[in-house]
């Protein structure tokens, strides 16, 4: 891997492992049955994309209408914006709903009633409902807002009940298969129930679930109908620490540059702060806040053998990074040499960053919410 | 102010909040003979540049190569990089200094060694001091190894003895203007008695300081000779709470949209995340975090009375913010109305937004590292 080309914070993808990420879960997905509709809030990039239409996937999650138009103009024709309608944005939604199969989400009644009058052309319309993450979402037991709710869509001739859909997040607090299992299960079983209620006037109501613990560390998905995880794509410490992945399989890793060091407290300051990362962190087992791990600089990528050995980023602000050494590995870099390493929450990392390059060589494109508009 | 055209999140700024932030800090320096090198990593915009400009400031401070550059095409003749040299960048390094009069920043001898050998014009060379902060720079009481630098320095016929520079980012510990005065003081003597030290053999050395909290708190300057404060020119929440302004001060809100409202929790949901916000927190009383805090929508700005009683964001996700409201203000708004937040880090909010858009109405640029370059 040729790394003198890069000067400052760096964004490095690596194509092997981010593509076997992606067929892993296809092929999870496919053997059970389960439509998996990746969430491309992770990666927003077209050429990842272009990785997971030439493994047969041609419907996508976005989280945002702009973020649709981006890959709706990529020739993507079944889009989800997994996130409550911002009705302010009617206009734009209309104008998707014109090009693209497009998937709403819903959490009340008003918002339907605004949606219902304002469209033109048809989309389908998914009842989120709140499994027990507290974020959003219809309380299940909710059952006359949902009665609300669906008698205003199916009041409006444009609006399709798609059926109910859920994120899970709580999983992101299990550490283990079978915490995450357990989650998991209890999150289907309240919208198994809700199908149940409501499959005799909506036969054809789906159930959609999706996050990056449940679909990779559940054995048997069930009966839901899709499968919506995104962060899989390149996964990162905070999902190895759950137990969804191995440190080999985080597809992307920061490369900064050494500025400083300090051998009176065996710190190194690098060139990657807050704006770069993100300020997401993990705690260490004395309670310490790490926001990054080094990896070894290999020959086409980076490797992680011996990583729990490695200098950790103990702190950051908004260029600096402060790392933390151990005397073994204090001199292993200098100023002026490249470190790299893999963040706590790709998602963050990617979209604070904007554009990788790979291990392969060459630029990959990251969306831009201000600058594609 | 008419808010009407704003469809999702916007950084709105407000320019005579701005600009008094601006006159008074500039003002303040006059007043007492220092020299004022605002720091330009807050705002990063050409437009606020041009306000400074306006006010007769020609010397600024930014943190990277790049954002030098950036600056430079705009006609900044005189500018200090407020980072340890990222030797890397050793090309647009020269090229920058081609062009301005360049202060670049070092904390150890190897780096200026590397500089030296490389530098084809002329640059100053500050020597970074640890005045107690620890992020980096050279300890006061490593007087062998600031003796091994300035040999280095003085050997190279391009590099230029600047002064000591430090940055007292421990004055954001501070919570009044007694503790800030006196981290300032403290921060100042040691940079005084390095100066006694080496004026014998460098007559024009200088001491450069700069954190927004020392310069808005401390009364009497001292004998330092210019001042790098950055955040000063919107402020935030953060610098609310150590005292170093008012509520009414802070020139930046970000607008976001509610897409969702929770009665059984009194929450909403605003389309507003940690890739907008960024993900820095403040502790209530209570130890609860919070991210944000509302504030009134007036007549051409928004209005800061009563803030505290305001709702607050207590949780951010990737586009999600959760928003805790008591009984008495739940009711205020319903989704699909415009909410305004006052951030708690606006230098990481302003990076992670790009763009403003003005309280008068149209867009205010904001460097962009990956699209300039």
């Amino acid at each position: 891997m040729d790394l003198d080309g890069i000067l400052k914070p760096t964004l490095l993808l690596d194509p092997h492992r981010c593509k076997t990420n992606i067929l892993r879960l296809i092929e999870k997905a496919r053997a059970q049955q389960v439509t998996l509709r990746p969430h491309f809030k992770t990666h927003q990039s077209r050429l990842v994309g272009k990785w997971f239409r030439e493994e047969g996937i041609d419907k996508i999650t976005v989280t945002s209408v702009d973020m649709a138009n981006f890959f709706a103009e990529d020739g993507w024709m079944d889009i989800t914006i997994a996130f409550p309608v911002n009705i302010r944005q009617l206009v734009e939604i209309n104008g998707l709903s014109e090009k693209v199969s497009l998937g709403l989400v819903v959490v009340d009644a008003d918002t339907i009633d605004k949606l219902g009058r304002g469209m033109r052309h048809n989309v389908n319309v998914w009842i989120k409902i709140d499994v027990g993450t507290h974020r959003t979402g219809v309380a299940p037991t909710g059952t006359e807002i949902i009665d609300a709710m669906l008698e205003k869509i199916s009041s409006n001739g444009h609006l399709h009940f798609a059926g109910f859909l859920a994120h899970a997040g709580h999983t992101y607090q299990g550490r283990s298969k079978a915490e995450v299992q357990q989650i998991y299960d209890t999150s289907l079983d309240v919208l198994v129930a809700l199908k149940q209620k409501y499959i005799v006037d909506f036969p054809d109501l789906k159930l959609s679930v999706g996050d990056t613990p449940g679909s990779s560390m559940v054995s048997h998905f069930g009966p839901v109908d899709e499968l919506r995880p995104g962060n899989f794509v390149f996964y990162d410490l905070m999902q190895e620490e759950i137990g969804a992945c191995i440190m080999d399989d985080i597809a992307v890793a920061m490369a900064c540059p050494v500025v400083a060091v300090h051998p009176d407290r065996l710190q190194w300051i690098i060139y990657g702060g807050g704006i770069h990362f993100s300020k997401d962190f993990l705690l260490m087992e004395d309670g310490k806040k790490y926001f990054g791990r080094m990896v070894d600089i290999g020959s086409t990528s980076w490797t992680t053998k011996d990583i729990k050995d490695n200098p950790y980023i103990s702190s950051l602000s908004q260029e600096h990074g402060i790392v933390q050494c151990t005397k073994e590995n204090f001199n292993r870099y200098r100023p002026g040499d490249l470190t790299l390493w893999l963040p706590v929450h790709s998602c963050m990392t990617t979209d604070a960053m904007g554009e990788y390059t790979s291990t392969d060589g060459g630029k990959i494109d990251h969306y831009r919410e201000h600058v594609y508009l």
